[in-house]
């Protein structure tokens, strides 16, 4: 064996701690790991450092950053097997170190392609639409969201090193946030090996992730306003770090995920002959043993109904019975060890608590024996499931979580009162509802959602692709009301937004428009004797306008226009039923009012604008009659460039343009954005 | 004079009090106007009625508490004038009271406005759209969001009794939760004069509402998880209350807003000749003595460039020796006084510690002495304008706030300098930039947003119809980082949000679409021979279906689109340039494919369907060609009821429709939503 390692963290730009301090255990047989440094940290330098790098991250912009978040999900994908060996000391399984490792790339993938897709170049997103504030259109209101100019502080938990460090970074890093990461301690060794292949990588910016081995020291007391703490782990821990002095003075957002007390209802309306009664007892255990039970998100509490109770007792013994419990890398073994000893012993008490007038169904007294060399020595700890017969009456099973392969059966005798049972765990990460039945579900989901973070519907066509109960994904809201830490990660481009900082803006609309990037009608526009739409991407700027000529709709218009589409719609065919319409006579298709906008606006000959691609809120304001005139306005409103290009290799960009088409009154009669991709020059 | 009234809570459904406590004194001559009760509030009790009320509340949906809010501030605006009379004794002019009581209502207008027009019927929001989680389309994810089940407890600020109260209720009520409402003791009486309207208009439900006189004893102790805490008024307070051990060890949500050191920067472009100069020089004066310059979003600092602040320390000195203060109903009284003694003897000290090397331009030893009788005895501050001359080095003008008529001038030699020293405020509510210019504002707004929660920029053109730097509006975002608390409150429905819980759901198609209500590509469709376009309102399901008769596309149809339109585009009609694009050959055009996907679903005939009145998110996912055969699936998506009747009383609702336009293969050429009127039955 080779000589131990001292663990170091990443600070300033470059690693420290060469002095041996706390020994890491293997969770398998106990052999030391690593040792974590026992020298000091200057966390005045970790914090210049980062408050430095935040410059060089808002240098970049958000399609940056996302190409960046790319590259390192490469990199770290390409050498994912130098963690998997590593996991393997924390007690995992390849299937669990699957869900740390490969779901944590899997999450800077995801927020690449979510910043790619759904953020803008630069670095302001406009959440609009503008809202008029006055009457002439002379004051609008917008809001946009900028970098925060701070510096994120992520505390993590034990049990996921990798998934835990990324799913943060990932959406910190694209919102132009430096980042420093502290991992769990006990199982930090794995956290190190990431940091140091990120490092190796030179991806990133220098000081946008820094990494601190062992405690944060005085870190919290040199942040401001503008920087983010965020939490994950005990519900304890969460309130004690909300109670921090400096946080509390100067108002940090502090976001918590901690543990809690999941359910999973099985509805009235399965039978133990439906499919989705398996999918019952197979979630259970499959929660109960991925990562030993160490979840935030494992099931703790199963609610079936009464007269099913019995059955699913059963069914869960029998397939917990079939579990394999020992060193992950011998074969056939399902289930790997707790993280450390103090987790054992922990896990040991509070089910020693939770069985005081509750039944062991299935554990310890089934005979529980580890396999593999040295195993007497790791953390394991048998799949154990209680039985409450008083699930309405005993608070503790509500309360106490074994943050370990423990969980707890328990009876309802309606919907309502398991719905009743799943509320009182105070606010949970996740449920899950097994049922057949869209309407238990559209009933259920909405009262159940007051206290969960996420709820999954199980049945027979959602398992063939379910992702499971416990496993947050990078799309949806993580985090949970009351016990749950009432935070929200992840969920789509929501996290990066928890990263910046939202500011209304007021203004005229030429002024609402500089700053938001995007053109509003009232805006200065620019009319020239180039048609915009022969405008390279490059030289194409917001405001760029056209007024086209006008065209008087004719009641032939209609006519062929029904004739060429099929649309002989009353409105615009049938004299007698149209001057009993609100218009009192036939008017004009809509479509045929866009149609002709296009006709108005179009450039045929090849040009730099290479396709219309989609059309966003389209409002028909005024009907058009036989008669009217219309003319368009088109104006360049949003640019973004995404650094993509077309198969031919050209560059290309995607431009949104605003149409307002009006009659010879002026007035609006339809209102919409076109969207298309226009080349670039180079 | 009449007998000094001794007010009451409003508690379990009661007023309650009888015992005279503290004396609330007239901020004007300091008779005493009322006294605050001295009986002893069950906390108890006003939680467990608020929880009871929930249910009403919840028995409600979006639509109904829409209009709930409608009718209450047409109540109030009925009886405003009884409202002035009162609000005359807290020191507000007449202009005062109008932000705080006008303000109030059309706070409510405003919530009242945006819940019908943006918020579904029923009590759960989709937050959408559904993200596909699977390859095989089974299984997918979105958002929902619902009210919390819990209450919200809103501490309020001494300066708008009216408004304060009404802004963060409307948020609230509309999400369907109840509130007790905690107003500053000292102008109290006029907070208990209109919560008295609102009892007496039966307009809300009971519950919907309570009101504390005092203090809050042992409220916060009884609060939990699902329930929602909000402060406005000092920093100092908002971090005493953010550190409730109950509020963190539940981890309940605290939204603190408190008054901050905002400021205005008059920008390096604008000469003394400008119309802006002088919009700069109002702006000030107009912020210092509004309120007599008791707002959270007074301008505490004006930023000038060096070479202006001579002329700019000039104007303000001659415009604020204008400004008449005294009894604001003495005809030609600009500026009232302040609350109380307390805030009078509060601003006088923290003047005299801006003092200190700084030199005071104007304030009073120029002479003050208000009119009108008794004024000696009441709270009356002269406006005060502070001079410092080294900005960047003097925190002290960056942090201490003299919450009265009292600003501070300063000057900058360069725009990042006038960024910095804005950002010197450690996080403000709102700043003003004063520029002509675009491009200082497109550079200089994105950094002053991320230490500002609004930001005003003014030009002329904005000025005609500016409703000024202090006024929060309801569609906008209020509320500030860092020092300003952190919090955020108003900006549309965003306020709804916070005060419903979001929730992700897992499913199905069809699972997710009945948790939803809105119909998802996988759900489950209902065919029938009834046409979906020939169903009532209330008839119509989510989830009708239609599946057209097909359609071959031919050249005729390109040629007969192209003449009709007038959009020659060489994509259709260039066989030459078409063969160079990424298609290879001629292909229909996006809009005729639209016309004629109508024109299989239409159902010509008068029927329900009113009017299609507009689209959304139209993608042309796969092009159409020559002798490609389209069909068209139409399924009723979304319904709301808005309770809305068209101009002859016919009964009618929203509904919108997926519209998939397939081709030969099955595959999706085009996707939209079409968003319809549709009549009831009765």
């Amino acid at each position: 064996m080779s000589a131990v390692p001292t663990l170091q963290s990443f600070i300033g730009g470059r690693w420290l701690g060469t002095q041996a301090g706390q020994s890491l255990a293997s969770a398998i047989d106990g052999h030391a790991v690593a040792y974590a440094h026992a020298d000091t940290i200057d966390f005045g330098e970790a914090v210049s450092y980062a408050r430095r790098a935040t410059k060089a991250l808002v240098a970049m912009d958000f399609q940056e950053r996302a190409a960046r978040l790319k590259a390192l999900a490469n990199y770290l994908a390409e050498r994912k097997e130098q963690l998997y060996a590593i996991s393997h000391h924390t007690g995992a399984t390849r299937a669990d170190g699957w869900i740390d490792i490969e779901g944590g790339t899997g999450t800077l993938y995801a927020y690449a392609s979510m910043g790619s897709n759904e953020l803008p170049s630069g670095n302001v997103i406009h959440e609009g639409p503008p809202v008029q504030l006055g009457k002439q259109g002379k004051f609008f209101g917008s809001h946009i969201l900028v970098p925060r100019g701070g510096i994120a502080v992520h505390i993590n938990a034990f049990n996921f090193p990798i998934w835990g460090l990324l799913e943060k970074f990932a959406p910190t890093f694209l919102a132009g946030m430096p980042c420093i990461a502290k991992p769990a301690t006990a199982t930090s060794y794995l956290t190190e090996a990431m940091v140091r292949l990120v490092h190796e990588s030179g991806i990133l910016p220098e000081g946008a992730l820094q990494l601190v081995i062992g405690g944060t020291g005085d870190l919290l007391d040199r942040l401001d306003g503008q920087d983010i703490v965020t939490f994950t782990g005990s519900a304890d821990t969460a309130a004690k770090l909300r109670a921090h002095s400096n946080l509390l003075r100067q108002g940090i957002p502090f976001n918590a995920e901690a543990d809690s007390l999941n359910c999973a209802i099985l509805a009235p309306d399965v039978t133990p002959d439906d499919e989705e009664f398996d999918l019952f007892i197979k979630e259970v255990v499959r929660e109960m043993t991925i990562k030993a039970g160490q979840k935030c998100t494992a099931i703790r509490r199963a609610i079936v109904p009464q007269q099913h109770l019995d059955t699913v007792a059963q069914r869960l013994r029998e397939r917990l019975g079939k579990i394999v419990t020992g060193d992950p890398s011998r074969e056939g073994v399902r289930m790997g060890a707790l993280a450390s000893h103090a987790q054992q012993a922990d896990v040991a008490e509070r089910v020693a608590m939770l069985a005081q007038g509750n039944e062991i169904v299935f554990g310890e007294r089934d005979g529980f024996s580890p396999v593999g060399e040295g195993v007497e020595r790791g953390a394991f700890f048998a799949p154990t499931l209680l039985l409450c017969r008083n699930g309405m009456r005993d608070e503790r099973v509500h309360d106490i979580e074994a943050f370990g392969p423990v969980s707890t059966l328990m009876s309802y005798t309606d919907l309502d009162e398991a719905l009743e049972l799943a509320a009182k765990g105070k606010g949970s990460l996740v449920g899950t509802l097994v049922t057949r039945d869209p309407k238990i579900a559209a009933k259920a989901i909405p009262i159940a959602a007051m206290h969960h973070g996420r709820m999954l519907v199980l049945d027979r066509e959602a398992a063939v692709e379910s992702t499971g109960h416990g496993s947050p994904l990078p799309m949806l809201k993580h985090g949970g009301p009351g016990r749950a830490g009432g935070g929200e990660e992840l969920g789509g481009i929501r996290a990066v937004k928890h990263y910046l900082q939202r500011a209304a803006v007021q203004g005229s609309p030429t002024m609402v428009a500089a700053v938001t990037g995007e053109y509003l009608r009232g805006a200065a526009v620019n009319e020239s004797e180039v048609h915009p739409f022969r405008r390279y991407f490059e030289d194409l700027q917001i405001g760029d306008s056209l007024l086209t000529h006008r065209r008087t709709v004719t009641e032939a218009d209609i006519v062929n226009f029904g004739g060429m589409s099929g649309d002989y719609f009353y409105m615009h065919f049938d004299e007698i039923a149209a001057k009993e319409t609100q218009f009192g006579k036939r008017i004009a298709h809509g479509y045929f009012v866009l149609s002709a906008a296009a006709g108005l606006f179009v450039s045929p000959a090849p040009g730099p604008v290479l396709a219309n691609y989609g059309l966003d809120t389209l409002r028909f304001v005024k009907p058009v009659g036989i008669g009217d005139t219309i003319q368009a306005r088109l104006t360049a409103k949003r640019k973004i460039d995404r650094r993509k290009k077309d198969p031919k290799g050209v560059g290309q960009g995607v431009v949104a343009w605003d149409v307002a088409v009006t009659n010879q009154d002026g007035d609006l009669v339809a209102s919409y954005d076109i969207l298309t991709l226009v080349a670039k020059r180079s």
